[in-house]
């Protein structure tokens, strides 16, 4: 296979240097390798290679730029990534509901990925995590409505969440003070009932990406999304509370079967030998774990489910580098 | 104020021990206290008290039993306790559901207390706590359906859950190995989406207390409620996201309005200014705390909301120490 040109934006966050490790895992052909971050990062090496810094010049002789940067970073640098003539698939949200840029789940929408103009966006993690569950279920009876309450771990605001988590559990153990920097508040036994920013409805930013990318993924712009995001005491993976309407009913064992079956899930679905999806059990894969499938008591169309998948990896690194996949 | 006598059943476990601390913070109006617990505990100073064997002799003389033990002790010894004339009020699951046992919150349906035949049962943690949030709304509009996911602190598991979370996280801390006992996988960084034992319908028996207490305080036999019940690593607050369907539409100005007023509930809902229920700032307090107030997208006529209480306290031993006080 013709080998491609890969640059990392953002090389050295939680999500770039996971790219970096899903790349390697899954033989991506890769030709030449430049991992670009921020100035102070330039100069550093990092699995064998010099991180450089990331100029409006990095992207020239690249094929494919993939994007784990801020929103900013990545609107400054789409454009000469596009004028060197690379595909750029950005991790961020800044062009997620652009028109002309697909967003894409490799196991629900590959197709849309064709269609791209220079740049293919990566959905919101928990999306891509709830998205995968039930996709599933959308082969069976169209998606009508998604309530979700979301159970974030901390690698969702990158490498500084993690620390942040695993420094206050060493401080408490040693009855310190606990540090909050990366969190408006102590994360450590606590959960944070705000991720994102306020809208002017109530939700926040990341709240509403579950509706809004949710609708473009699975080509359902009426589909209904009310979403409750917290962050947990979790490291890595992001489980979702799901209870599901569709347009006919679909049975536990018709769910069951369809995710059992489905690209990219896992059933793990039993509860009286205590097995369901768990976010240490999740952590450093890529499947996505559903489970806890049962009729949902208010509403006949419903089903009510519990999911699992890894943050960094299914829902960022390894989904992007699964697009990058689609571009061979 | 005539003076009572009062037993604790259970004095020694986590919930027993908030009472005892309760009951002296309300001042309520003490005789005669007797903290009675297992064989195993008996002699053992507590308070300045010496914990007795529970027997079915414990309750002669004793007007009120507050009760945190075991269904089964909680069964073998309510015969003892109606007969020394006493009134048993209880934590256990029990005699909730039973006919002539009235299921209090005092702050809802303190009127049921007075239709006792010797034993009132104080209903489940988390639906307490949801109810008060939930009961607010309901004097706007008939309650038709709620769906429930719950953040559960390992307090619900008793002294020895809150033992394990602090001693996993030393552990932790230290590299070393993590113990589990009292749950069964680490909990720890990790989240259990089970608590309680399976049902037929694929719920836990914790998931359907929501429901057939929740229409059993509201007095709303017809209401429909799915649950997800989730552990948590949090203490001892109980954190739980709620979409409230009712019969008309309330808007959230309303809600606001109703929460802020209504006994038992704090209004914590600035989102612009990061304010919102958690369950460190609920810890070791009586209010339930509610916020994240807004339309629910799935639905014209529910509303989502986020709210947070102490487990141990409101969730259980005051809510009984409460229930006691409607005695006097």
């Amino acid at each position: 296979m013709k080998p491609y040109n890969v640059a990392i934006l953002g090389a050295t966050g939680a999500v770039g240097r996971e790219m970096y490790k899903v790349l390697v895992e899954r033989k991506f052909p890769i030709g030449q390798l430049k991992l670009l971050a921020s100035a102070r990062s330039a100069g550093k090496a990092l699995n064998g290679h010099t991180v450089e810094e990331a100029t409006e010049d990095s992207f020239r002789g690249m094929d494919i730029v993939l994007g784990a940067a801020s929103n900013d970073l990545a609107r400054r640098m789409a454009p000469h990534i596009k004028a060197a003539g690379a595909v750029f698939v950005d991790n961020s949200s800044a062009f997620r509901l652009c028109n002309d840029v697909p967003l894409v789940v490799p196991e629900i929408n590959p197709e849309d990925a064709k269609k791209h103009n220079g740049v293919i966006a990566n959905p919101n993690c928990s999306t891509i995590i709830s998205m995968v569950a039930v996709n599933a279920l959308r082969e069976l009876s169209p998606i009508e409505a998604i309530t979700a309450s979301t159970y974030q771990a901390v690698s969702g605001a990158g490498a500084g969440g993690l620390a942040e988590l695993e420094a206050q559990a060493r401080a408490y153990a040693a009855g310190e003070p606990l540090n909050i920097e990366t969190f408006p508040y102590q994360i450590l036994f606590n959960l944070i009932p705000q991720i994102g920013s306020p809208c002017e409805n109530g939700y926040t930013t990341e709240e509403m990406k579950m509706q809004n990318e949710g609708r473009k993924i699975l080509h359902l712009p009426e589909m209904k999304v009310t979403c409750t995001c917290v962050r947990v005491p979790v490291l890595r993976s992001h489980s979702i509370s799901l209870s599901v309407r569709t347009k006919e009913k679909i049975s536990v064992e018709a769910a069951r079967a369809a995710i059992a079956k489905a690209r990219g899930c896992k059933l793990v679905d039993d509860l009286e030998n205590k097995q369901y999806p768990m976010p240490l059990d999740t952590s450093d894969q890529d499947l996505v774990y559903v489970g806890r499938i049962r009729d949902d008591l208010t509403d006949e169309r419903a089903l009510a489910l519990w999911c699992a998948g890894d943050q960094i990896r299914k829902g960022a690194a390894t989904n992007a580098v699964q697009i990058a996949e689609l571009l061979l």
